[in-house]
């Protein structure tokens, strides 16, 4: 029970059920149905303020990618934050939530021309442009809109962020950004641009990040750019240090806390009068969120168990896609003992499972599992994979429930493909 | 230009321009913008006759998980083929197709209550049952409804099917099935309900599969498993033999013909009343279907070169999820030399790859490509991670276009999600 607390403050078990900010979601799940997100606000808060506080100069951009539902950006607007966009569509979203422009950086190897077109004449706050074609690209968009392009270069720190290889960013190798070392003349080359603005340095090392190590590399790293630039006379203005914060999946790992990296960068950042750019985004919404699933059979193969559960890789593809860990608690709690289980989804794939071999509460059909630390990267990369409709959303705050969204039905999946 | 044709017989350079059935793929893009999947009818029209030709007498199904479009199911109903779904989704589809219930064959480890109900009214074919919970679940169900439930009982042959872990199915440690050992007894047992119609046996060992000889051990199970159970007074009409051939995704490799897997397997049916049941999907529709995505950027990092297009991880997931390989040609031939290049989309994830370390011709800005074989797995599995909005589908036929799938726009993103 305690350790559910190391995952989210805002879960607990009342008399054997499972609570989130006061909500049962027992209920919740039998009102609005399974496989069913549910986002604890008050955690998100918690997070935001938590990022402020350790940083209080700093602008916090919430990596909307990691859930891009409006009503999730619009807590992290009321919260002071801005947003770290990735796409026209994640633009189109914070406008929804009500984003200020001018808190919204744009990074991303492939914005296409209508993409660059949209976020230029919603005046955002800086490009992080990752190639010289882009800036000239941009130059040559932002003239002919009679704009000016404020950018940041997003340099290639080449540190090892020692996550899983996928979400590793900041390696040579990638595609990402530009090397370090040659980033001095692409900063001469954009200052050289009728229509650009340098007024920033970006980098991103990667994400779930538990080892703050690497972060030290990397500003320490931007910083000495950020030195040479302002003798060259660039007045840059934001150092923008992407690479978000890990989250606790498994039961033994200790996320770091915002508090941490500031002790660790901070000193590094001492003398340097840029502002400090943030872009926290599963360290954010995590752990806030979780997927509940029903029980739909159990099958003993001999000496192997598996719980079928009506929630599938197309509702959640992290245990697929990275071979991911996530923690999964029975909704009620009972004295049933456990067993040593695959909890697998209903598509037709041997890679559709949500956890393998896992000691897990004996459960009936029609019980309610909660998969942990399904709010980033979860509803946000779910298809409809198997013609599954896709799950709905719902936020809980201090007792109150709201459907942040609805969920799919059998015509919203041929919506676009009538016969 | 020979090995085009290897792939889809439809497809073909015309001045250094690549048509599919006489249509420009560039005059396609230009119009339907990119990313864009385009389908050949006639290629789906010609696979399936391919195999009601090699099996006159069997029951072609169509795999409706490799593309659920209700455009594509249509053209196998037009060509006789019946339908093999999981899900109440897919038979939505099939049903907006104008596919006749009677068949339909209904796979799955998970149905839901909903989706049982749902295909019990529509008195589908056959249901494919995977334990015995499901049995009576569908026993009671059916009860409750006046009907009764014909099934298969979905025998788990233990084969290898030598292709990827994550589509190998039929294995011992798989989540499907039951073991044919313990068959006996279920079968017994599904006789002993009131509600149940034994009918078939259904076996399924995997997708992609280029090698015919698992087909040859699975099916020699299943006949023995046939005998058993005629003898002792089954009645058993269906044998379903799913699991899918493979088809060609890489220069070297060459695909199984149907009259391959009639003679293999020809032999060993002999004798058999039961009329057999086939499932194929990906070899119907996977080479009839390509990718087109234009080139945004190109990007030199010293050694290490770069082509950025506008097709992500999220239209196209099978490089990530799979490390499938999926061949790459220029829609403008030119005579511009190759360049060894990893072609990337916008995601912000390293995974995000179409090819790694490719030869391929070389590319400016503008430019398009179209990623062979991904009519089968591709939009099928797409998401709007990074709120990108999904491709629009096109299907050509002799000379005619018709968008089956209308592109997604900003608005569609949220349309479930209104703040």
């Amino acid at each position: 029970m305690e350790l559910l607390k190391e995952y989210n403050p805002y879960l607990e078990y009342k008399d054997g059920e499972l609570y989130m900010e006061g909500v049962s979601l027992k209920e919740l799940a039998q009102e609005y149905g399974t496989p069913l997100y549910v986002y604890s606000a008050s955690y998100i808060r918690d997070r935001i303020r938590e990022y402020r506080k350790a940083f209080p100069e700093a602008l916090v951009c919430y990596a909307v990618k990691a859930n891009f539902n409006p009503h999730i950006i619009q807590i992290a607007k009321e919260e002071g934050a801005g947003a770290d966009i990735v796409s026209g569509g994640e633009l189109h979203a914070c406008l929804l939530a009500g984003m200020d422009p001018k808190k919204i950086v744009y990074a991303g190897v492939g914005k296409t021309i209508q993409e660059l077109e949209y976020a230029l004449r919603e005046d955002i706050l800086m490009f992080n442009v990752e190639s010289l074609m882009e800036l000239d690209v941009l130059n040559e968009l932002a003239g002919r809109l009679g704009r000016k392009a404020r950018v940041a270069i997003r340099v290639n720190p080449d540190v090892d962020p020692k996550t899983h290889p996928y979400i590793s960013t900041g390696m040579k190798k990638s595609k990402f950004g530009v090397d370090i070392k040659t980033a001095k003349e692409v900063y001469e080359y954009a200052r050289s641009l009728k229509n650009i603005e340098v007024v920033g340095i970006h980098c991103h090392i990667g994400s779930q990040i538990l080892d703050i190590s690497p972060y030290i590399e990397a500003v320490q790293k931007v910083v000495e750019l950020y030195e040479y630039l302002e003798n060259k006379g660039f007045n840059i203005q934001y150092l923008d240090v992407g690479g978000g914060l890990g989250i606790k999946y498994k039961p033994e790992q200790a996320a770091p806390h915002p508090s941490d990296l500031a002790q660790a960068i901070g000193p590094i950042l001492k003398g340097v009068r840029a502002r400090l750019v943030l872009e926290p985004g599963r360290s954010i919404v995590g752990n806030a969120g979780l997927l509940i699933t029903q029980v739909q059979f159990l099958k003993d193969k001999g000496h192997k168990h598996f719980i079928i559960v009506d929630a599938g890789m197309n509702d959640l593809v992290r245990p697929a896609m990275y071979e991911a860990y996530h923690h999964i608690v029975p909704v009620v709690y009972k004295d049933t003992g456990y067993l040593k289980a695959d909890v697998v989804g209903p598509i037709c794939e041997t890679g559709d499972f949500l956890a393998l071999d896992r000691e897990i509460q004996r459960v009936e059909r029609g019980d309610y599992l909660a998969v942990l630390s399904a709010g980033a990267y979860g509803f946000a990369m779910s298809s409809q994979y198997n013609a599954r409709p896709r799950a709905c959303e719902v936020l809980v705050e201090k007792g109150q429930v709201r459907v942040i969204r609805e969920r799919e039905s059998y015509e919203d999946l041929f919506e676009k493909a009538r016969v």
